[in-house]
């Protein structure tokens, strides 16, 4: 609790892990805020962190709240630049579990190119969790316009990769299940750069994390009032995953990612989108997915084309799913 | 649970509560990130608000990390502009109460001249608390230095206001102590503004919160390499916080406060600046309470001439504080 105070407790914790291991000149500062530089046109986002476990197979709470943040922001086209963060830590915790995930985020955020510049840090009752708020700013193009509203009849869906496997990982954690599967949870920096460096048209992309592919799909296409088809055999996942779904009921299209982004774009640049974004880091098992069709319905609609020629309309997610799934 | 899914019940919180209440465009929008104007210099702060209870007399964890994040934003000399905030709510809490905090979340942020762009709620098992994170971003000019490095020898410390109030409210609650002592949380744009709009030097500006005046003081003094010394019987606190720690054996100069800075600036700007100051909202107990002078050890140090001719050395604080302050 002493590490909470604002005292002398609380400095140490500051100077010998963050300052330590952020190790820039900003966060050494200890001012009341950073004072940094900004443009014309800024992106704003922040998330809060309760993934449990802490560290699970491929990931750690401290990479996924820097990807977390820098994915949001690069989703409408900005670049990540800085990144706040707030740590509700709960008596207990273990002050080497403390700095592994401190050290994880120091490298994600040079992985991501973002500068962490503000922190705080508070102590409650607990068992040793910890709990991250990340915040960030990206700057923007002031001529860029990537919204869930643009959407245009004809636009293929591309996702940038397998469905699940964070998902997955946090279930099999919790359960003890020996297997292969590791969170996806990365940084888009690299297929989001590649796409706008080479100029590609892009009316949205919003990276599927909690609720799904469903749940993102769906609030797109309320947004732009279109209806989206998906093509069943074409949305990849895993083998390991896809049996891991099988044996508990899981439906990899309502399950959460922390590395995998839908990007919507005009048909004409589809086939250079898809090989820029399977060139870049993360985006290797990228697949065209479906289309963006006229409205059928009063309400716009996502739906699956199954294999045997059925329909399936998907849906926000309904209930829990799986809590402190991030 | 189901409020924490990212799903269909997220949604409905999200537009029944936060996008109601906070009513604008931007929160309006529910993409990815915010996109807002931007300036050349932008100033960058977090927060976390564990408090506990959440409604106190006088403020609400609500208006808290409003003005926690905007004092912070302001102590640079930045102009408050946009805020982010994360909900970490546990499974329990009432939805009239959380309607209640998102409802003077939304006032403050309006008393205070910022605009809420984006958030984010996260569900986790619990007794109904609620923790805030806010993040904020303002705008700086360019050829503004205020910082903790810049005292002068000479240079005056103004203390906006009484000492305390916080601290013995939050205290006070728990013990279920009845008296008329309120928290001072608020916003000190006003202080701030005018204080530049005189063009009046500022060579540091800090907000007296957790670990109270001594710890800051003692921080800004270790920055800058300088003593300071203050005059005991010219540090404001009301009767009722007086009394409130006498009977508890409490330090004023330790304890907590969330509407209170120091002001520290040439001699020669003093007379104006305390007018200033006290034709301010939030700022009409404002006090002349020391001056920074030599070195006369190795160290840095605050030190208190007390009324009957003695010497107190100051210090950051020691030990636990009251954990949940804020």
């Amino acid at each position: 609790m002493a590490h909470g105070s604002g005292g002398a407790f609380t400095s140490q914790l500051i100077d010998e892990i963050f300052v330590k291991e952020f190790d820039n000149e900003t966060v050494k500062e200890l001012e009341d805020c950073a004072i940094v530089d900004g443009s014309k046109k800024i992106a704003m986002t922040t998330d809060s962190f309760v993934v449990n476990p802490i560290i699970f197979p491929g990931g750690d709470i401290g990479r996924l709240c820097i990807c977390g943040t820098v994915n949001d922001l690069l989703m409408r086209g900005a670049t990540p630049k800085y990144i706040t963060c707030g740590f509700i830590i709960e008596e207990g915790a273990d002050s080497d579990v403390l700095r592994k995930i401190v050290k994880s985020m120091a490298a994600t955020a040079k992985e991501a190119g973002v500068k962490i510049v503000a922190g705080d840090t508070k102590v409650i009752e607990g068992n040793g969790g910890i709990m991250i708020n990340t915040a960030g700013v990206g700057f923007v193009e002031t001529n860029l316009n990537i919204s869930s509203k643009n959407l245009e009849e004809g636009d293929v869906v591309i996702l940038s990769g397998n469905l699940g496997d964070h998902h997955a990982t946090i279930l099999g954690s919790r359960m003890n299940i020996t297997n292969n599967i590791k969170s996806d949870n990365a940084p888009l920096n690299e297929i989001v750069e590649n796409l706008l460096k080479e100029k590609i048209t892009i009316h949205t992309m919003r990276d599927v994390t909690r609720g799904g592919l469903s749940t993102v799909l769906t609030e797109i296409s309320r947004c732009s009032n279109l209806d989206i088809r998906l093509e069943e055999d074409k949305i990849p996942v895993s083998n390991e995953v896809r049996d891991f779904c099988g044996l508990l009921g899981l439906d990899p299209l309502y399950m959460g990612n922390e590395g995998k982004c839908v990007i919507i774009l005009p048909k004409e640049e589809k086939e250079k989108a898809l090989s820029i974004i399977r060139n870049s880091k993360y985006g290797e098992n990228a697949c065209i997915i479906g289309e963006v069709m006229t409205k059928e319905e009063d309400k716009p609609l996502v739906y699956i084309e199954t294999e045997i020629g059925g329909r399936r309309i998907l849906d926000v997610l309904q209930g829990e799913g799986l809590p402190r799934i991030c």
